[in-house]
C-alpha cells in the first residue's frame, strides 16, 4: 500500500487564481490539490489535500494525521507567522514535515519573514510556486523509500 | 438596487453593553446592528450584520462579501492587533474598506495601539461608539454615489 | 447661538492640492475650509479655520480655544508624530476633540503610523479626505446636542 | 447547591499522555479531567471540564460560563501567548480565574514566558502536573468559602 | 522523622501587613510563617521559615538548606526581578522548589514580569495570598510521597 | 550690580494654575515669576523671567542670554523630551544652567523620563513646584558667590 | 521638637573626597554629613546621617525610618540603577523623600542616565554636589512647616 | 538669467564662529552666506541666504521656494535629527536638493547619525565646512546646465 | 544545446562530511557535486560547481555568472547571514537564481535565521540535504522548459 | 610633485554601468575612473584608481597608501555597511579620506543608510553619482593646499 | 617585601567542586585558594583570598585593598552581570585588575556574555579554571616588575 | 615530537607598533610572532604564526589546521565581531581553542564588546597584550600536558 501524505493549506488559499496573480500566478486551489494527487501517483504516494481559514481545523488535522499518515506537507498562510498553537501540534507529529509557501515569503513584507511553523519543520522549500509542492512530495518519496531500505 | 454593505463584528463584541460600560457604553450589539441597518436605509445602502468570536469565521465571510457587496464595515476587535490572516483576506477585497473602533483604541493599553487591519483599510474610525458605524455608512454611501457619478 | 468648533490644520496643510495629488487630493486648503464651514452651518455648528506650519502657534490658538469654543477639530500634520507639547496643550483643552488626516496614515510610511495626539483625542478619522472632516462635524455637533438633552 | 467551576483546556491539550511524556506526563486528557471533577466533589465544588484546540471556540465558552459558573480553570496552552481575544474575553468575567499550566513555562522556549492571559486572572500555578488543577479548586473553594462567610 | 522544608521570604516582606494592603493584605509575616507551620503539620512537614533583606543572606541560606531540607519554598520579593547569584544558588539545590508571590505579578509593573528565579524552579504560585503558601507545602508532601513510593 | 539670571518657561507653562491642579498645583505663571524675582532680590540676583510656547523663540532667548547673563534657569516643558535644538543651544551658553521641573517627571508618563537637556545642563531640579525655583536661585547665588571668591 | 529627617548615602560614598575628584569633588563624607547637620540645624530638622554598601542594610535603615522620621533625603549609588528592592521599600514610606546626586547623572555614562529610584521620590536634585542636600532639607523643613500650617 | 539657488541653515547656526570653533571652525555665517553668494556667481547661480531658529521659519521658505528657486541648499542643524515637517515640505519641492553640514555628523554623538531630511534630498554632503556649501553650488550648477542640455 | 547552471557553495561547505555529520551528514562536497552534474544531465542541464571560503571569490564567481549561466543555485554558507555584497551581486543576476542550505537553517541558532540572500533568490530550499540540489536542478529545468516554451 | 590620492571602489562597482541604471547610470567604472584621472590633473592631483571584491584586498590596499598618498577616495560599497576591519584599516590611515557613495544611501534600503566607514572619514558625499569625486578630489586639492599654506 | 595580591570570589563560589562539576570542576575554593598562594610564592606576590555572596562585602573589600595592595583579581560571579555598585568600587582602586571565570562566560547562558566589571579591569581571562588564576598572578607580577624597571 | 600550535592573527595585526601605539603598544607583529616561538620553545610546543587580511584566508587556515596541529591561538581583530563564518570553521576543530585581544576589548567601543568566536573557543584572554599569548601558550601546554597524562 502507498505511504499517505496530507497537503494541508491554509487561510486565504481557497481565493488561490483569484487574488494578487502577480504574487500568487493563476492556477487554482483545485488545480493544486489535482497536480498534487497527480504528482503523488507518480511517485508513490497517497495524497490527500484539505483547505481551511480556521486555525483550529488545521491543529484538527493535523493530530488526525498522526495516526493516518507518514507525512505532512503544510502551507499555514499568514498563522505561520502568528500561531504557536499550531507549530505545537507539529512538535507531536512524527512524521516528515515540509513546509511551503508559494511565493518567495522572504522578499516579502517583513512580518512574513518569520514563520514559527519552520523550526518544527523537516524542510521549507518556498517562492516555487505549486511545483514547489511537486518537489516536496517527491522529497517525501525519496526519504521513506530510504527509511524503508534503511 | 441599493447597494450592499456588510458589517462584521469581531471577538467579544457580542458582549457590547454587557461588559466595561465605561469603555463601550451601554449599548447592545442588537442596537448597534439596527442602527446600522437604519442608517443604511436613510442613505441608500443595504446593511447586513454579522459577529463572530472566531478569527476563521470572519475571514469565511470577508472571502463571502466578494462577490455579493460593495464595502465592508470592520471591528475585528482584539483580533485586529493579532491576526495577519485577517489582513490578507482584507487585500483580496477589492471595495471599499472602513475599520472601526467603539472606543479610542489610542488612548487604551499600548497592544491597542497598533492593528494590522488599518494597513488595507480605505479609512480608520474610533472613538465615536456607535455613531461612527452610522458615519462610516454614510461615508460609504458619497464614496459610491460620486464613483457611479465620475 | 450655535456652539464654536476651531478647525486647525498644521505644517504644509497649505500646500493642499499642490502637492502629491495622489495622497491628498486636489481640493485645496480653501476649499476645505470652506466645506467645513458650509457644513457647520447645515448642523448648526459656527466653524472658524486656521493653518499655520509653526508649533508653537498650533499651541497658542489651542490655549485660545479653550474659553471660546466648544470643541476642536486638529489635523497636526507631521507635528503628530514629533510633537508632544501639541497634546500637552490639548490635555488642558477640555472640550471634545476630533484628530483628522485627510490620507490613511497607517497605510503609509511607519513614522506616520504613531500620533502623540491620538490619545489625547475623542476620536480618529483618517483617510476619507475632506468628507473626513465633514464626518466630524456631525459627529461633534450630535454629541453636543446629546450633551445638552442629557 | 455546589459552586460551579469550568475547566476550560486549549489547544493540543486533548493530545496530553500521548504527546512529549518528558514535559507532559503519561496522564491523558481523560484522567485530568477525572481528578478535576473527583477534586471538585471533595471540596465541594461542581466541576465540568472541556478542552478545544479553536479560539474562538473557547471564548464563546467563557462568555457562556459568566452567567452560570463562579470560577474558572484556564489552561489556554499556546493561545496564552498569542491571544489577546481571550483576555479581553476573561476581563469581562466577573469571577475568580485560575490560569494553569501542567508544565512550568517560565523553563521552557522564551516565547512561552509570557502569557497574556495571566494579567487577567486571579492566580497562576504552573509546574505542577494535575496536582495544579486539584490545588487551583482547593483555592477556589477556599476563596469561595470566605467570600460566603465574609 | 518528617522531611524538612524551608520557606524563605525576602525583601520587603517583614512589611507584610504593614505595607500596601490593597495589594499584600492585612496578614503579618508572623501569621504567615504560622500558617506555614500549621498546614506542614497537617501535612507531614517540619517547614521553618526565614526574612531578609539581603540577598547575600538568602544565598547563605539556600546553601545551607542544600543538606539539610528536601525542598525549598521561595519568595524573593524584587530580587526575584534583579538578582541572578539567587538564581545560581537554587541551580545548586537539589530538592524540589516552589517559586512564591503572594500578588498576581503580572498583573502588576512591567519589572515584575519576568523572574529569573522562574526558571530555576519546579513551580510558581502566585496571586493567592497565603494560601499560595499553604498549597505549595501541600504539593511538597504529595511529590514527597510519590517519590518515596516510587 | 547684580549678576543677571533669565528663567525660562517653555511650552503650557502659561496655563500654570489653569490646567491639572492636582499635578502643577494651582500657582500661576504671573505667581511663580514674582516668587523668581522675589527671591533674586533676597539672594542677591536680578532675575528676569519669560515664557513662550515657540521653540524657536527659547532658542533666542538663549543665544541672547550669552552675553547679558550669568546663569540660566529653564523648565522647557515638553520640548525637554522632543527638541535637539534647544539643547544645541544651550551647549554654546557658558554661564550656569540648571533644568527645572514643577512635577516629578520621572514619576510621570515613560516620555517624560528622558529630557535631552539635561547633559547639557549643570544641575536637575525637579518635584518641588515653585520652590525649586527659588532653591535653584540659591545655589545660583551661592556658586557665584564662591567663583567670585575663587 | 525639630521633626527628624534621615539622610542615607549608599555604596561607595564612603570614598567621597577620596575617588574621581573630578566628578565628585574634594569634600569627605564626614563634611558631607556635618554640612546637613548644621543645616538642618538651621532650618529647625535634627538631621542623622548614614552610609552603607549594603543594599540590604539601605532596606533596613529605610524600614526603620518609618515610624521615627518625617523625612528621607536618599543617594542610593550605583543602587539607584540596579535595586528594584529599595524603591519597593521607599514605596512603604509614608514621608517626604528627595533623591540626590552630587554629579548630574544624567551627563555621565547611559546606564546613570534612569534611576528607579526617582519614581518612588517626591523629588529629585542632581548636580549640585553638598549643596544639593543643604537645599533638599531646606525644602524639606519648608514642605513640612506649610504642612503644619495647613 | 541665471538660475536661482536658496540656502537655508537652521537653528544655531546664526552661532557660527562663535561657538565651539573646534567642531564647526572660526567662520561665521556672514562670511559662509558671502562665499555661497560668491560661488554662486563663478558658476552662474543667483544665491540667497536666510537663516533662522524657528522650525516653522523654514518650512514657509521652503514653500516661498517652488516657484521661485531651482534647487535649495539646506543645513537644518538640530532639526534634521527631530523634524518630520521639513521633509515633509522638501517631499513638495520639485527641485534639486543637497542636504549640507559644516562637520560630519557621523563621527559625532549618536542622535546626529540620522537625519530624516537625507531621504528627501538629492544628495548629502557634510565634513567639508563651507567648502562643502561651495562644491553643492558646483554640483547645482552642473546638473541644471546638463538639464538645459539634456 | 543545454542551458548553463553555476552551484556556488561557500564558506566551510569543503568539509562537508567532514564537521557536524548530525547536521550535515556523511556526504563530502565531491558526492554533492557529482550528484548535481548527474541531475543536471538527467533533466538537461549542463551544470558546473565551484567552492570557496572567500567572499570575493564568490562575488567574482556570480558576475562570471551573468553572462555565462541561465541559473544559479547558491548555498553562501554562514555568508549568508552576513553578507551585503553578495546579495547585491545577485540583484544584478538576471537568471533564475534557488537559495540552498542542507540543514533547515530556521530549526537552528538564531543566527541562521535570517539570510540576506533571500530576498534576491527566485526559490529557497532548506532542510533537505543533498536532494535539495537536485530538486532545485529539476525546477530550474521546468522553469527554462516553461520559458522556452511561452 | 603632484600630492597622491588613492581611489578605491569596492565589491559590484565593477558592474558600474552595466546593473540597475536607474540607481547607478550608465557610466562605466572605467569612465569614472578616467574622470578622476582628468580631474586630478585639473586640480592638481596624481589620482590612481582601484576596485575590488575582495574585503581583505581593499584592507591591503588601505594599507599600502599609508606611506604613498596624502588622501583617499573610498567607495566600500556594500562592505562600508557590513565590515568593521575597513574601518579598522581607515583608523590607521594619518591622510584626509573622503567616503563617496555614487546613489543617495539614505533614500534606498534601511541597511544601506549606515555606513560604519563614516565615523573614520573627514568628509560624506553622496547622490551625485561621477561628479561626487570629482567635487571629492577637488575638496582634496584645497585641503591639501590649504595646509601647505598654513 | 613582596607585592600584595587580593583575590576576591564572588557569590556561589564556595560551593566550587561542590555543584556542577560538568561546569566548573571538581577543585573546591579552599584548593583554589591554596593553588593561587602557591603561585604567588612562585612568581614573589604575597597572596590572600576571600569569598563572600554579599554584593556590599565585596565592595567594602575592593575598598580595603586600595592602600593595601597592588593589584586584584577578582571574579564576582553572577554579580558581574547584574551590579553597577562593585564597577563603581573598582573604577576607585587603582592598581592592576584582572577579571577571572572558571568557565567560559561567552558560552553559556546570554545573560552572562555581558560583565559590567570588564570595563573597568586590566584584563580578562575567563574558561582556564584555576590555570586562569594562576596565569593572571604571573601577568601581574610580569606587570609589577616591568613597572619597577621602567 | 613537540605538539604543534597555530597562531592566527586577523586584520590591521601587521600593522601592530604602527598604529594606536596608546592601544595596543610599541611591539610589532614580527616581535610578537618571535615572542610565541620562544615562549613555544620553553614550553615544549611547535608554534608557528599567520596573519592575514583576508576572512578567506583565516577560514583556509583553520580548515588546514584540523589534521596539522594540537591547539589554535585565534586573534580575528574586527572579524571577531562581524563574521559567522570564521566560528563556523572553528566549530569544525577539534583541539583546543584560544582566543586573544592584545587589548581590552570590553573597555573599548560597543561594537568590540562580542566577539562570534568567544563562543567556540575554550579560553578568551584580553587586555595583557602579548603577554597574553604567551600565558596563552603556557596554558595550551598545560592542558595538553594533562591530556596526555589523564
Amino acid at each position: 500500500m502507498s505511504p499517505a501524505v496530507l497537503v494541508i493549506n491554509g487561510p486565504n488559499l481557497n481565493l488561490l487564481g483569484l487574488r494578487e496573480p502577480a504574487v500568487y500566478g493563476r492556477e487554482t486551489l483545485a488545480d493544486l490539490d489535482a497536480a498534487c494527487i497527480a504528482e503523488g501517483e507518480a511517485v508513490g504516494l497517497a495524497v490527500s489535500c484539505r483547505q481551511s481559514n480556521h486555525e483550529g481545523e488545521l491543529i484538527d488535522w493535523i493530530h488526525g494525521a498522526r495516526e493516518t499518515t507518514d507525512a505532512l506537507l503544510i502551507n499555514a498562510g499568514a498563522y505561520s507567522h502568528t500561531s504557536q498553537a499550531i507549530p505545537d501540534a507539529l512538535r507531536a507529529y512524527a512524521g516528515m514535515i515540509v513546509e511551503l509557501h508559494l511565493s518567495n515569503i522572504y522578499a516579502r513584507e517583513p512580518f512574513r519573514h518569520h514563520s514559527h511553523i519552520s523550526a518544527t519543520a523537516t524542510a521549507v522549500i518556498c517562492g516555487l510556486g505549486s511545483a514547489g509542492y511537486r518537489l516536496a512530495l517527491r522529497a517525501v518519496a525519496e526519504r521513506l523509500a530510504s527509511l524503508r531500505n534503511a
